[in-house]
């Protein structure tokens, strides 16, 4: 029946077959399974659902299913649900999780202590290989991982870290000390490290999960793997929204509540419409030019918008390369010679498309002189305006892109603010700019 | 001494701490440490690094050290070395390793076989607790994981999974047979299946480690969670550069040749160049009424990249909630919905914004009319053109940049294709048309 199916399918498996059911209907299926599956079930769930299960169901059965979980799952979870809920539930929890989740809330959303989980094995120095395996035994099912186990002196000051592997390699020596086979320099994060920091490290050192410590080095908890995985994802996701002017969002797109959408959206786009304002004012003052050479409109958003998208280019490039670790601010002068060859290749390209363009149209197509009515067309040397300004300006927006990444992470800010909406407006401005010099001494038109 | 700063430090750490060094120093400190420490020390160096260290130390000390690297890292390395170099490496490996070597190199990068590596643990179905952890502790230094083992047939078909934890748990019950503590319900990859899934599923599922199968179900080998957050970290990557349309670099940007670099990035700028020649076309049509009132031109750039950011956006919304597994092609519905309220309000917005400035400039600057020499301004009427045109700009530019990516991904394609520059492009050629159709219905100016 329900309880087999349970018990035989992974939780995840379990908890996507119950995808379209609704939370009474869900909370139905989880009821019949084990009281441990039960609550691995719980947490595969989408975060709505369990907040609507937790919610709905009588308050002795949601504290058991809140109890049951890992400390960090937990804490996320009644951080979502109604105040008024928590407040019934929190006297319900043994003391011990009550003491956990505040002490986990206590950290802001994106440290490392808002995502760790109090739920480690802490064996003491004097362990024999047997008998840390027994004490993993009779802990294992309260425990988040078995894999890492970290040795603390009795105030609770990490001393080491023993693996699972080293263990079960060692099992047929019962009797050796565990301090003969501890990792000694232990990689910790500190409860307050940003999230970002710790995917950094568990990146690098390749761990399954890593302990989270205060500043006296005492063990909190630890990061498992699965929860690193998930900042990733988060951190990306952040990442890309920001290169768009989005501002970061708590829930997905689709979960966002329209009006947080679109002040997250708007304040930016704002911003960006007052710094655009600055093209008119680039515009204006040149005026009788564009006046005088009416052609020259023709060719302004397509000059503008090479320039942007080369420049989103090289500031994408760059950001990446520094969230990667690849890239450091003292490197900017080899980021500067770099986009000082791209964009000498690309605008040398698209100057080279650009001049074919502008002659085809100079020959093909009669524009009509606003004064006297005949046709303007640009003379050959005159349509030079056209690849001139190109060169110009992809080599503006190579470089705008590339090093203004590195000034903003030089000035201690995220430098994935300086994302693609604002290189390319940079360069809009710089773009009207360069076309309109360019036009004035080629044209020999006064300003 | 140099041995013991080896052995008591994470060979991450003191991979670290020769970052500065030359390969062939490199090379001379790592020889100082123990055999097992030397291959995992090298296994953190720099890609180059790496190479550099096999091409230039003798013959039969480069087969060791490959031979002592997991075979994913074996094969990754030896595909980057030279390939005289490699000839002359091969014969002197084990046969064993060789063939491996020559499996792994059959799958195309970027696919789970590529990704895997081959030391795993086969366990067969008869064993009791006590003997899988014998035989588990005996191939321990050899396996890239103890942590998930897995059960196979006479014929290597894959039955089950039991992990480190579970024996463990059972490490008081020795004489259990394991099948009846492993998991059947085992979730795999296929070996052609594409990283991107195998990555989806291993954090979907919260694994430490995914087999690999071929198609009879056989087991080849495992992916274990080191690779899957580099796989994570890459495909992140890859998407932010698809973004701004740059394609997939093989390196790092700073390591990756010039010339590379600017072909992955000219290819798209060339395209992006070609279809923005439209925004000539769509200008040019549109002459006459620019002449009649050139003061439209001001606010071109900026009405377009009002457009273009909003488009981007919603782009990039719907491409990272795909991405996230959060948003299906079916949902374009509910897109379609949420970018029309959006386009609403965030243009609605701009429009107000917009329409002040139309009217302040209308009123502070004076343009010279290039027919009689007066001063043409627009009316607060003839203003109106602006807001109107940025609300219609802005809903054009987030139902566009929702609904394409999903139009994409319907085909079959990557929905990171239409990326932020498409959107903007076709958003200018939009943009210009709404401009300018709504100047001429608004300022009654003949086609
Ligand atoms: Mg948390
Ligand atoms: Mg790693
Ligand atoms: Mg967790
Ligand atoms: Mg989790
Ligand atoms: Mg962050
Ligand atoms: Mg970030
Ligand atoms: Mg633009
Ligand atoms: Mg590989
Ligand atoms: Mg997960
Ligand atoms: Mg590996
Ligand atoms: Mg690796
Ligand atoms: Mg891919
Ligand atoms: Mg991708």
């Amino acid at each position: 029946g329900l309880r087999d199916f349970c018990a035989v399918l992974h939780p995840a498996r379990v908890a996507e077959f119950m995808e379209g059911l609704s939370a009474e209907e869900t909370w139905g299926v989880i009821n019949a399974a084990d009281p441990d599956k039960r609550a691995e079930i719980f947490g595969y769930l989408a975060d709505e659902k369990q907040v609507r299960i937790v919610e709905t169901t009588g308050r002795a059965e949601a504290t058991q299913l809140v109890v049951d979980l890992p400390a960090d799952d937990r804490a996320d979870l009644l951080s979502d649900v109604d105040e008024q809920v928590v407040e019934e539930i929190l006297p319900l929890m043994p003391q011990e999780d009550r003491r956990e989740l505040l002490r986990i809330w206590e950290y802001p959303e994106g440290s490392a202590g808002a995502l760790m989980t109090t739920e480690v094995a802490r064996l003491s120095e004097s362990l024999t290989v047997r008998e840390a395996m027994e004490t993993i035994c009779r802990k294992a099912t309260s425990h988040e991982t078995v894999y890492y186990n970290y040795i603390v002196d009795s105030e609770d000051h990490l001393r080491g870290l023993i693996s699972a592997r080293q263990l079960i390699t060692h099992f047929l020596e019962p009797d050796k000390p565990i301090t003969d086979l501890m990792q000694r320099d232990v990689v910790s994060v500190l409860a307050t490290d940003d999230q970002e920091l710790v995917a950094e490290k568990v990146a690098k050192y390749d761990f399954i999960a890593i302990p989270v410590v205060d500043h006296q080095h005492r063990l909190l908890g630890i990061i498992t793997h699965d929860d690193i995985i998930d900042v990733m994802r988060e951190e990306a996701t952040e990442d890309a929204h920001l290169s768009v002017g989005v501002g970061p969002l708590d829930q997905g797109y689709l979960e966002t509540h329209w009006y947080a959408l679109a002040w997250k959206r708007g304040v930016w786009l704002t911003v960006l419409f007052f710094g655009a304002l600055l093209t008119i004012f680039a515009l204006h003052s040149y005026e009788t030019s564009l006046n005088a050479a009416p052609w020259l409109v023709l060719f302004l958003p397509l000059v503008i918008s090479s320039g942007g998208n080369t420049g989103n280019q090289s500031a994408t490039l760059v950001i990446t390369a520094m969230t990667n670790g690849e890239l450091k601010v003292t490197d900017w002068l080899r980021v500067m010679r770099r986009e000082l060859v791209m964009g000498l290749c690309l605008g040398g390209l698209l100057a080279m498309f650009g001049y074919l363009c502008a002659l085809i149209v100079s020959h093909f197509s009669g524009l009509v002189d606003p004064i006297d009515g005949g046709i303007v067309l640009p003379t050959a040397l005159e349509a030079t305006v056209v690849p001139i300004t190109l060169l110009c300006v992809a080599l503006c927006g190579a470089l705008c892109g590339g090093l203004l990444p590195l000034l903003f992470k030089g000035m201690g800010l995220d430098p994935a603010l300086m994302s693609n909406p604002f290189v390319a407006g940079i360069v809009d401005i710089a773009g009207i700019v360069i076309y309109m010099t360019v036009a004035l001494s080629m044209l020999q038109v006064a300003g």
